[in-house]
């Protein structure tokens, strides 16, 4: 049986919003919802308690990442990638390709039918990800949602490019689709649990190949949709129509996720598309930089900050706010300590999560859009 | 009445050891304590609720960085530094004395009889330090035990210099106790309850002058003496000595701290020689070098525990053994992940406070020689 199921819960009638619950072996996701980003199997300076304390229901693993450092062996080793962090909620690994292209020294990067050649940002040594190889790493690693290796355009490119990067992406989706075949058949074989895979969908900013992308991934049976490539460069400036021209397209009854995406400004937008979950680096970055969410983002280093004595956000709940002034957040800022970055992340992932409670609600009340009036 | 007080409640047969109970307003410290320090009022990456979780019992905070940043205006109208940065356990600060000497630029440093003149290490600003405003500023503070601003001698000096030294340090020592007393009275008017004060006692590595002053410091009725001037240089080779001049003079109802002593190595002696409370910063820095405590010290950096799914330590029960491996730890080091000095730091306190536990309960059973035996 598949251990992963998705269902919807509740329409918006307004908009393509919708509230659902996906089914993992290590727990339920409540949609829509935002997913942190812990690139290394580690939220900055949090333990997997407070991950829980604050609210995250799905925990993102970069694949590149995991593979450079401690690498796949360890981590399989060591039991697979919730026993190595001890995090026993569900986990999303992506397949390595966005960091393969953004982060291998782009001149060494080399494109081949068989997957991509490049240099570590580390050491330089030379690595070969393909199809294949990226399946059997997050199936090692024994995460519970895995992303089929894509083909990630950069940005801007010609509609030519794209489209033989799109193509590419569809020839190397097949491919992993297949990889996956034989990893479920392991898992069986060995009493493992089902583990979840999402296709990607490519094509730029180009209306033509999202559609087509968005037809042909459909139709390859995933457990779920990624859209990727939305995240570079002025890309996420056309987000909206990306999402206008491909989810119309997508299975109803499918779970779609949006890679990379998911600043407070965007997440309206994700949600009345239909979009289900989406992962962003942006409140953890946010956070060590003392910028702190809220009604109104306040940079807590500012000077003004300094002898107050309110907490950061009058009505957060969180571990932070019920604990700490802003003056005190302030000097842990301003000299440096470890501390500071701990309490703002502990406060922006509270925030995040206390806002997608509220929108979830609020799509089953059919308020969306008032809630939404009441933000912009 | 004084809301500080001193007993002895078990004397080692074989050495000076001793267990005692220091009460203070804001709870009791079991004697020998090890005190952490949390220079810039923050133990490095910890909440106040880990804290109290490893076992703080007291809690050492340098007037000197406070004074600097935030500032002890702001600590005050934040509520002092109980309020400000939320830990509601004994808070020992020192006079500064040591950082002024140490921090300050030592050429732009110059003690006159007033107090000290010096720069800033931030920025340069010109600032004086003296015995009254130490004083002053450690009661604005607000915490539980204050320590007498000394005339901290460098190393090596001759005998002439630091009896030079010395003698200063004992007419501030008077100084201190005057202001101390109007600190006090204040109190009383404002209905706030009694701050300890510890005399402090210099002397370098001369038989004679040590004697003297620890003579001299024992006369003017401070509520505890603070033992200076033994974590410089060749000092603390010699501390056994130092101590074992100083000691025998103190008087036997009086608490004494030893002012940045206390590695694991040091401890037996410090107890042995009837020492109650010692401040150090090595078991938090070693964490955060990824040197972790046990029998044996391991450096977690090292490649050999990459693959190592033992706790840090097998018998541990901190939070760092008890829910995360050596592999994990190593991992979260390796790539610089904020998380690493947080689990780091959390076992090393653990483990120091836990071996104080050890130390109290065998003094109390008379087996510390036996203790320190398996140990040594």
């Amino acid at each position: 049986m598949r251990s992963f199921r998705f269902r919807i819960l509740e329409k918006d009638k307004k908009t393509k919003a919708r509230v659902g619950e996906i089914a993992t072996r290590h727990g339920v996701i409540k949609t829509p919802a935002f997913v942190p980003v812990g690139t290394q199997a580690s939220i900055k300076s949090l333990t997997p308690d407070e991950m829980k304390e604050v609210g995250v229901q799905l925990f993102f693993v970069n694949t590149y990442h995991m593979y450079l450092r401690p690498g796949i062996e360890v981590v399989e080793k060591l039991g697979g990638l919730h026993k190595f962090m001890g995090w026993d909620g569900p986990i999303m690994t992506d397949s390595g390709g966005f960091q393969v292209f953004s982060l291998g020294r782009s001149d060494l990067t080399k494109i081949i039918e068989e997957g991509v050649e490049f240099r570590s940002h580390w050491d330089g040594t030379k690595h070969l990800f393909t199809p294949e190889s990226s399946m059997e790493w997050q199936w090692r690693m024994g995460g519970d949602i895995h992303i089929a290796f894509d083909d990630c355009t950069g940005y801007p490119v010609t509609h030519a490019v794209a489209k033989k990067s799109m193509e590419r992406t569809h020839r190397w989706a097949s491919r992993c689709k297949a990889a996956n075949v034989k990893c479920q058949m392991s898992n069986v074989k060995m009493g493992r649990p089902y583990q979840a895979l999402y296709g990607s969908i490519q094509g730029s900013v180009y209306e033509d190949l999202r559609k087509e992308s968005a037809k042909y991934i459909s139709t390859l049976d995933f457990d779920g949709i990624a859209i990727g490539g939305v995240s570079v460069g002025e890309t996420k400036k056309e987000m909206v129509k990306v999402l206008d021209w491909v989810v119309p397209i997508l299975p109803e009854e499918k779970p779609r996720h949006l890679l990379g995406v998911g600043e407070i400004d965007d997440i309206f937008a994700l949600v009345e598309h239909g979009i289900d979950t989406f992962d962003c680096v942006m409140p953890t970055r946010l956070a060590r930089m003392g910028k702190l969410l809220g009604n109104k983002e306040i940079d807590i280093t500012k000077k003004i900050f300094a002898e107050d004595k309110k907490p950061i956000h009058p009505l957060c709940r969180c571990y932070t706010c019920t604990h700490f002034s802003r003056a005190y957040v302030h000097h842990l800022f301003h000299v440096k300590e470890l501390l500071a970055y701990r309490l703002a992340t502990i406060h922006n992932l509270w925030f995040i999560h206390r806002f997608m409670d509220d929108i979830r609600q609020s799509i089953a009340r059919g308020t969306l859009v008032a809630l939404k009036k009441k933000w912009i």
